[in-house]
Order: C-alpha cells, then structure tokens, then sequence
C-alpha cells in the first residue's frame, strides 16, 4: 500500500487534520475497488456512530425543542445525502482512491460512496484524535447545513465538473504547469482546460487552493 | 423539584459515578407521568448516540470482523431489551421517578421505559463527564452482554419481585429497620417482608447492599 500523496495531505491540512497513523486515513479514502482489504467500510461504520453523536450533542446544546424535533433534524443531518453535500463542499471526490472500472462508472461523484467516505474520514479522525476534536470538526464542516444553509454553494471545482457535464463536454483537466519560490514559500501554478473550451491559470500556496482558483477563473470566463 | 435522594446517590456511587450536576439526573430517572417538563426524553435521545458510538468503537477494536457483521452485533448490543436487561442487572428499576398511574400500570418493568431511562443515564454521564468516562461506564455496564453472556444472572431484588409475581403474591415490601454506628461508618439493616410468606433481614454499609443482601437472603429461605 503506498502511503498518502502530497496533494491529499495539503488537502487535509486545509481542513486543520494532521494525519497520525497514515494507515487510517489511507482506508478511509480506499474504495474496495481499488483494494479489497484495507478499504473505508468498518470506518465507515465507527464514523456513522461520531457524526450522530457530534450531531446530537449540538442539537441537544443548542435549543430545547422536544425528542421528536430532535430526533427529525438529526436525520437530515446525517443523510448520506447531506453527508455527500458536506463531501462535495471540502473538494472530497478527488482524494477518493477507485478502482479503474468503478472511476469509469462515475463513483467518483455516487452520493453513497461520497457519504460513506465521509463518515469513514471523521471515523478514521476519532481513531487518531479522540472524541473531542472529532466533534469540533464536524461542527466546522457541517456549519452551513446546520444553519439551514442548504443552498447550493458548491465547490468551484465541482461547479466545473458539472458544468462541463451539462454541456456535453469532456472533463476538466487539471495540470500543474509551474512550481516557483523556496520551499518554505512555494507557489504553484495550475492550468484547468476543458477540450475544445479552453483554459484557465491560477496561482497559490498549495496545489489544492490553486486548482480551486483555476477552476474560478474558468467559469468566469466561459460559465 | 427535589433534589437526589440519597438511596439514589447511594445507587449512582456504586456504580462508579458521580453527579456533578444532579438536575441531569434527576431528569434522566424522571418519566413524562411523574414530571412532564424535566423528562428523559431529550437525554435519552442523547445517550442513545453515546451508547452506540461506545459500543462501536469497542466492537472495531475487538475484532476485525467485516463491517455486516459489527453492525449486526451492535444491533442486539444497543436495542432496547438489551438495554432494559442491562437497567435490571443494575437495579435502575427502584430509582425511576414514576406518576402514580405509571406506577400501577407497571411502568417499572416495561422494557421501553427501562431502556430509555438506561440511556437518558448515560446521556447524563457524557453531559457530565465527557466521552471516555461514559465510554468506560459502558464497557463497564455492557461487560455481560458483550461477552456473549446474555444469561439470566439478574439483580436479587429483581429475581425476588418476578418470583413475587409469579407466586401471586403482593410484592415485595422494603423497610429499615436499624441505622447504627457513627456517620463515616453507619450500618444499614433492612427488612423485606413478602405478604403472607415471610421477611428477612440483612445489613450493610449502604441500604441498596442491605436491600440486595434481604432480597438474596429471603430468595434462599423462600425462593
């Protein structure tokens, strides 16, 4: 098993996580199509358990509505389809590890797997770091659903890709076209072109942020 | 509303806890008929989530069993009969604050009840205290079932109130009797007595253990 890429790490530090035992993140990004033993489900299943108890321990604190009332939020909540929504939000897809056959079905962007990933990442998080922290972080990242936001706010990269979709083109490509400065301060430069479209460039920190703005930059200028 | 009562607090240190804030666990041992605004309910609808992360996290560590089959095991491990035999084996019965009608209609022995009050408990617990110590109250609480032994091991008060029942006879009845020695050591005699077949006594430094020791004894002589 290879050990976790450069770019998923830059990714996870966006979100404030600093992998302890790499092995756990590894699964909990690994669809059994890409590797049958190591793969996200007994994670997936610990993490189901850490979002409904983060969920219900907000919704208990935060009003005195009745059980039922409760109970009713929570579910939308925890949705595979609101965990998929969260997924989505943080740019989850492209860290997802597929097998070629399941990546060519379009499981990349399947709200089951996004969801079960999900809740596999905040298992795999409650492994390493305890309850607590878990909990805090899903407070940050289920923010906006919690609000009632459940607007459509996507990520700039999947507002592409669906674009893209829905005008009967090929996918965005991202390409890493410059890697500039120090190593304490470097900056990438990442092209997005989308076949007979054309492209956008975007400079930042880290791969991650760069692609984003890329990906910003293209719909502005063809969306 | 009152406050604990001692034979109440008496019950939650044997039990390893200690309330810090007693109005949660007046409300997680108070029914909706005793006290319709400061219920179990929204407790429970906590604890229901700490019992099913506690028990998950305890099921992935113990076994490496495919994802089915610790969903299978946390199903019987958190249900509701489940929970209603753990609240038995402790003797949660005697501590529910039920209204008058509840208390006749049998609510004591429903396992709906028990199993609700049993997680409102460790809602209380983790509102309390934290994660890990209620994760540990319930390895502690859940050891029996865990390990399979889902045998008919109940508390003595309990096995004597069923043998009561099924002997069409009235049930039994709890008196002190003697409180002796200084505060730091007292000694608690109690005397249960059973209608028309008998009483026995027993002491100890707490009246549960004095109840449960009467219970023991009166089952040797009668049961």
């Amino acid at each position: 098993m290879s050990g976790i890429s450069q770019d998923t790490r830059d990714w996870l530090a966006q979100l404030g996580v600093i992998p302890q035992d790499d092995r756990l993140w590894l699964a909990a990004l690994t669809h059994g199509s890409y590797e049958a033993d190591r793969n996200y489900e007994r994670l997936e299943f610990l993490g189901d358990r850490v979002l409904g108890l983060s969920i219900a321990e907000w919704l208990y604190a935060e009003n005195n509505a009745p059980e039922g009332k409760l109970s009713q939020r929570l579910n939308a909540l925890v949705s595979g389809a609101t965990c998929a929504r969260v997924a989505r939000s943080i740019g989850l897809p492209d860290h997802i590890r597929l097998g070629k056959q399941a990546r060519e079905d379009g499981a990349r962007d399947s709200d089951n797997i996004l969801g079960d990933v999900m809740e596999a990442l905040l298992g795999a998080h409650f492994l390493d770091h305890g309850f607590e922290p878990t909990r805090d972080l899903v407070r940050r990242l289920w923010a906006d659903v919690f609000a009632g936001d459940l607007g459509e706010r996507k990520h700039p990269k999947s507002a592409l890709q669906e674009w893209a979709a829905g005008n009967r083109r090929k996918p965005p490509e991202y390409e890493l076209v410059a890697r500039d400065g120090p190593d304490h301060a470097a900056r990438f430069t990442v092209r997005v072109s989308v076949l007979n479209v054309g492209s956008a460039e975007a400079t930042a920190s880290n791969k991650q942020e760069a692609e984003k703005l890329a990906a910003e930059a293209f719909m502005e200028q063809f969306g």
